[in-house]
């Protein structure tokens, strides 16, 4: 079938909006009109170039919602009608990964996901003959695309496309490193270092579980008001501190954060996140992407002392156990989406979204079909 | 009264046998005779005068056994005829640290206790009219010292002194890192790195809980016959390992350790033992104490895809609660101690046992009274 997609013909280039060739779903596929994508910032990572796995030609986009419109054979978990999230973190609850209870890293599909084709080791769609690249293995900047089964999680029908489709990333990864990743109680005082969207899902994130003092850091000013409204109880700008941030911090908490989130891919903050937590058991989560190559460091007094560094990939969030759950609580109001969604725009005007990104002016940026 | 005492006059020279004037106990003090100490790498640098913290003339000593002769005031958990191990991590059950239940680092006297005085903020001890510092919380190079009620962990009578005096420190930092910071739980794949008398007592923690793979790592090949005594399965040289040693860690536990443990105090081993764990959920704890200034490094990616990185003091273990059990896994023989207890000397001879540490002689000396 043809199908109406943004695609990425080559690195730095802006994406080309085309009518492409997608063939219908395999085994264990399903094929998903896309009717709302957010675009994120691994997005342009990707579409800059600075990515060494990144792909080209391929159709971008990995924060999508929709509905199933055709199922391949042997599926079982969803069927036309259905509406979805497609899932860069898939769950096949198979896999040694899925039963560990310990990860939300299924690795069924990762191997040929990291090489943009599907489970079979081909591409759905073309373009003049010649394959696209599956990105993310979702590919949401199309209105329609084939995913594997284990990549969507169903969700309520009464949900808006346009707003839960920033669950398909952003919302999962900040309120899930809250959730999943750290499982912050109800009373622990928190830092957050970073107010963009992540930083304030993780705000919001902590103020649904019940946190106390919800320190954000941030070196713009200019993000307080949102930030506030999404919770955070103190703001700091490490610009405006006598002094080092880290003890600042540690004061401010009376003994140092409970638990602290890097939501910045710096690694010197990360740093900062770390020390910044509570002797005996501050946990330190990194959400942040840095630098290729780059290095955290610390001295390993601060891990003895009982402080904890991890990490967080897609917020510890099992893509269709959890994804449909943070979806109920955007609809019961449990969190906040719609100030998050800044602007929306068309499919043809899918690049104004990466400048508006770049200037700094979008918290998110949805595209309708 | 008058008590025998190897005391540290200044750092670097040998310890002198003294008559030393010993105060009895004050408000919330206990009076213990001690029966045996073990002489342990942390009392070497403190009396190295690498310790920047160390204090002179002081009496060393933090990994005793004993008997309560006389209590003070207020006393009201030990009496005169128990049986007790003094700990230099204390447990109030009072403090912030200790209601937490995230931490055994309980922090009720640690200012006194770093300062080298009672919580009054007196020493007990003095020599010629000079006041001595203690050392620890615990001095236990003495026949007799004077304790916080809350640095003491009353134990079962039929425990022999000169055994159970190494759960003091060694046996509780090893075996409770593996039961109490990391839990590792049956079936798990663990490497050892360093197997000294902690890496030794790790890996006895870790066949006590059914562990699966117990690999030690050491460069040093004649450390391998008593290692697998202890529950050893898998020995690893790095001398003898052709190219990186992690990849070669990562085949040999099939994907990666699910824990990993370094017990030398190496900067660059303690990454090491961090990337040879297993994407996902791979826990990496440090036990080593690393020198003054140096720092832990790797990239940011190795927690965001799923290790943990922490560390262990003490073995996570609270001491009235924890360290009476461990105790009991002795006298059950659920644990080995007796082969640990290389060398036993009388006080006289203490000296000979930073000789025999220094030289590699000895997994643990302890001195009887």
């Amino acid at each position: 079938m043809q199908v109406k997609a943004a695609v990425a013909m080559e690195a730095g280039k802006p994406l080309r909006i085309e009518s492409v060739e997608l063939e219908g779903p395999k085994v264990g596929e399903v094929l998903v009109e896309i009717k709302a994508t957010g675009i994120c910032h691994t997005d342009a990572f990707t579409l800059s170039g600075a990515d060494p796995e990144g792909l080209f030609p391929a159709i971008l986009g990995h924060e999508g919602a929709g509905v199933v419109v055709e199922v391949g054979p042997e599926v079982t978990s969803v069927k036309p009608g259905d509406h979805v999230i497609p899932l860069y973190t898939p769950e096949c609850r198979q896999c040694e990964y899925c039963l560990s209870r310990k990860t939300n890293l299924c690795q069924a599909i990762r191997a040929t996901q990291g090489r943009g084709v599907m489970p079979d080791g081909t591409s759905r769609f073309s373009l003049g003959g010649e394959p696209l690249y599956h990105y993310m293995g979702t590919s949401t900047f199309s209105n329609f695309t084939v995913l594997p089964e284990i990549a969507v999680a169903k969700i309520r029908k009464d949900a808006p496309f346009d707003k839960v489709c920033y669950i398909g990333c952003g919302v999962t990864t900040g309120v899930g490193a809250v959730i999943y990743t750290a499982k912050v109680e109800p009373g622990a005082n928190v830092v957050v270092f970073g107010l963009g969207g992540i930083g304030l899902n993780v705000i919001q994130g902590c103020r649904m579980v019940g946190a106390d003092k919800i320190i954000g850091v941030d070196t713009n000013p200019a993000k307080k008001v949102l930030a506030e409204k999404f919770g955070m109880t103190h703001f700091v700008n490490p610009k405006a501190v006598e002094g080092d941030l880290v003890p600042y911090l540690v004061e401010l908490t009376k003994g140092g954060a409970d638990y602290s989130f890097e939501c910045i891919g710096n690694v010197d903050v990360m740093r900062q996140a770390l020390e910044c937590c509570h002797k005996g058991w501050g946990v330190s989560v990194i959400i942040g992407v840095a630098g290729a190559g780059q290095e955290i460091r610390t001295r390993p007094f601060q891990l003895v002392t009982g402080r904890v560094w991890k990490g967080s990939a897609f917020g510890g969030a099992r893509g269709r156990t959890d994804v449909p759950k943070i979806v109920d609580w955007y609809m019961e109001g449990k969190i906040n989406i719609d100030d998050l969604i800044t602007h929306v725009l068309p499919l043809n005007e899918i690049n104004q979204a990466f400048d508006l990104m770049h200037e700094g002016k979008s918290i998110r940026t949805v595209v309708t079909f």
